[in-house]
């Protein structure tokens, strides 16, 4: 392998680290030292401070369309205590970050964890030390994005086996959300709000198919609504249930913001009804 | 040709997503995985959400910068409904996007439409369909960044013809936003407000050279302001008018921002006039 | 030297441009045109328009984490005006930008300044005027970022010795920004704030190695506070201080922001005492 040849051709990054100091640019910067023919996509860097969920749904939903690669997530409050990192294969690419519910839901959209090493960290607690002093530089305490989770990444792309990262952790030892509210039977749908996406569009946990069985108008928690297949298939002003891009059951209002409009919060749960119920 | 040698080198983004999704991550996904040796380049994905004026305006006055590029634009509230995609040829670069007026102000300044042809969509309407079946993936109704025009592009990129695309489709069958209302005379300009920048400064669709008709000290809408090349030529808390990086007419307030401070919108008519006026 | 071997492999920008405008494509479009093998960084476009200081702040903490490059820096109220453009060369890179108080900071982090050299500007004043003939395009009186300093770095990047540029400066003669106020002594830190990042905290201008005169529990301007490593070291609503991964003093609230706590801004003073104090 050379250079020009690494064995991840893309690192992606997933953080809360905004837009407007120079956190991101410190990754960037570190991949293109120790890994300069490697690429780097950022999925986004706009998670909300400390918001683990977010980044979990965002990370999930992003890596299906990614190519084979590193993905990087750091929303990470704990940054620097006990809590571990770890890197995961999954599919055909390697996740990287926080042991603290951010990755699992990218690696089951992966195709699962086929192995799983944990990362040392500054304060280590009960588990097991890594030997984090091959990193090329010190380790400080709030920036493990810079410090640990980019180098090691770009270690990973340019050839590095999981093994001489750290020890090997079970799959059923790691942090994980608990799995979203999801109901579904006859003409119902309750489910919660996974995501709030730029146009206020409202995606929740249902997946797709439990749309199926709703027939004629809707309502969506009171409201009507229609059933259709995308914005333009109601008049501006109405509210259209569909399956979105994620595959998931959403709710937009043509023209507007559902999440303004149904005053809703990501973690709410939306009961959706055929409108005769 | 091969993976290293694409037809165009660089896809370029401009779209209305914003940053705190994964939208814009899954195009550069897309485009990553089905053109690896193309480099992409963003121009904006902070145009407000559906505000087409707003779009072409930016991607206008970006392309000439850029180099030789398949141009990718979507700003596209009827996504999914009847209206068409299109791709078209213009000077050394293509364009492709919605049918919706958000193309062809670009494709002006490249140099005028050379060859144009339609995408289907989903909902086809009255238009001959398009074979969208060499695409890539499934199409959704309301992502077609994702699953139609980046995968286009990137096909575009890689040497595809554009008649291998879709029906051939008049230039004169696009739809085109109304012309901007510039009005010149002795002494005076009269002009549509295009775009606010960043910084407050207030772009007229005026061109730079009706600013030569108007000597000495000059009025905005009856507030005194001074001709001048930059912002500096006045003091702080004074305006300026002002030939603008894109060579339009502008008025600034040195230190501050004038769109506050004159209370304008895009689309506001502004009369610049001869203080004697 | 060929495309392919550049004599910087990376240019990085540091904006006030905002990133919803074409401001930073242009820049990048630029780039892309003169120096296609060269890749380029963001380190921020988001600095508050005019910032001269957090633009010199940002940057030199970014630096020491990029590979070898030729950092643009355009935080320039005064573009158009008598105010000259720089290149520095510093330690391995060159910074390129406005005259302006921005660039000598990251060059001292760099390991100081080597070589300075004038670039023209639209009206000169009383420099020399550097020959600007040679630039690939016509200058604007209101975007040097695009028009000067992005071309520059593209030909410094691709070869161009800085005698090429303009006249030789002596480092002396560029424009600093006054030193931020640090006053150190036995369990007392009196310091400017230099920071204040996304997540709130607020970094001091005091070097890291202050806080080790402090012992047991501190105040920060009168409020209790706990010297720690990271956020995680205190219970979530109360204030660490800490040093940060810039290896400067900062404050942070575990769970909040401590800049709005501690209603500070960038440019106060704050005063870490030991309780007892």
């Amino acid at each position: 392998m050379t250079a020009a040849d690494p064995t991840y051709g893309w690192i992606t990054l997933t953080t809360d680290y905004g837009l407007s100091d120079g956190f991101v640019a410190a990754c960037h910067g570190v991949i293109a030292r120790l890994a300069p023919a490697v690429r780097v996509l950022d999925v986004t860097h706009l998670v909300p401070p400390g918001d683990i969920r977010r980044g979990s749904a965002v990370l999930a939903q992003a890596v299906p369309h990614m190519p084979p690669a590193v993905h990087v997530a750091v929303v990470d409050p704990g940054v620097g205590t006990a809590r571990r990192g770890v890197a995961l294969e999954a599919g055909p690419s390697v996740l990287v970050g926080p042991d603290n519910g951010l990755l699992p839901a990218a690696a089951d959209v992966l195709g699962g964890i086929r192995r799983c090493v944990a990362l040392g960290s500054v304060a280590l607690g009960s588990v097991a030390p890594a030997d984090l002093s091959w990193l090329p530089g010190p380790v400080s305490s709030t920036f493990h994005g810079r410090d640990i989770f980019a180098p090691v990444a770009a270690a990973i792309a340019t050839g590095l086996d999981l093994a001489g990262i750290g020890p090997v952790a079970g799959p059923d030892t790691l942090v994980r959300l608990p799995d979203p509210v999801v109901v579904t039977g006859d003409d119902l749908i309750e489910a919660e709000v996974t995501m709030v996406d730029h146009f206020g569009n409202v995606q929740l946990a249902a997946p797709g198919l439990a749309l199926a069985g709703l027939v004629g108008p809707l309502r969506v928690g009171g409201v009507p609504a229609v059933k259709g297949e995308t914005f333009g298939d109601v008049p501006p002003g109405e509210f259209v249930v569909y399956v979105d891009s994620a595959g998931r059951v959403a709710v937009a209002l043509n023209g507007g913001r559902a999440v303004v409009a149904l005053a809703l919060s990501e973690g709410d749960i939306v009961r959706i009804t055929s409108a005769g119920e």
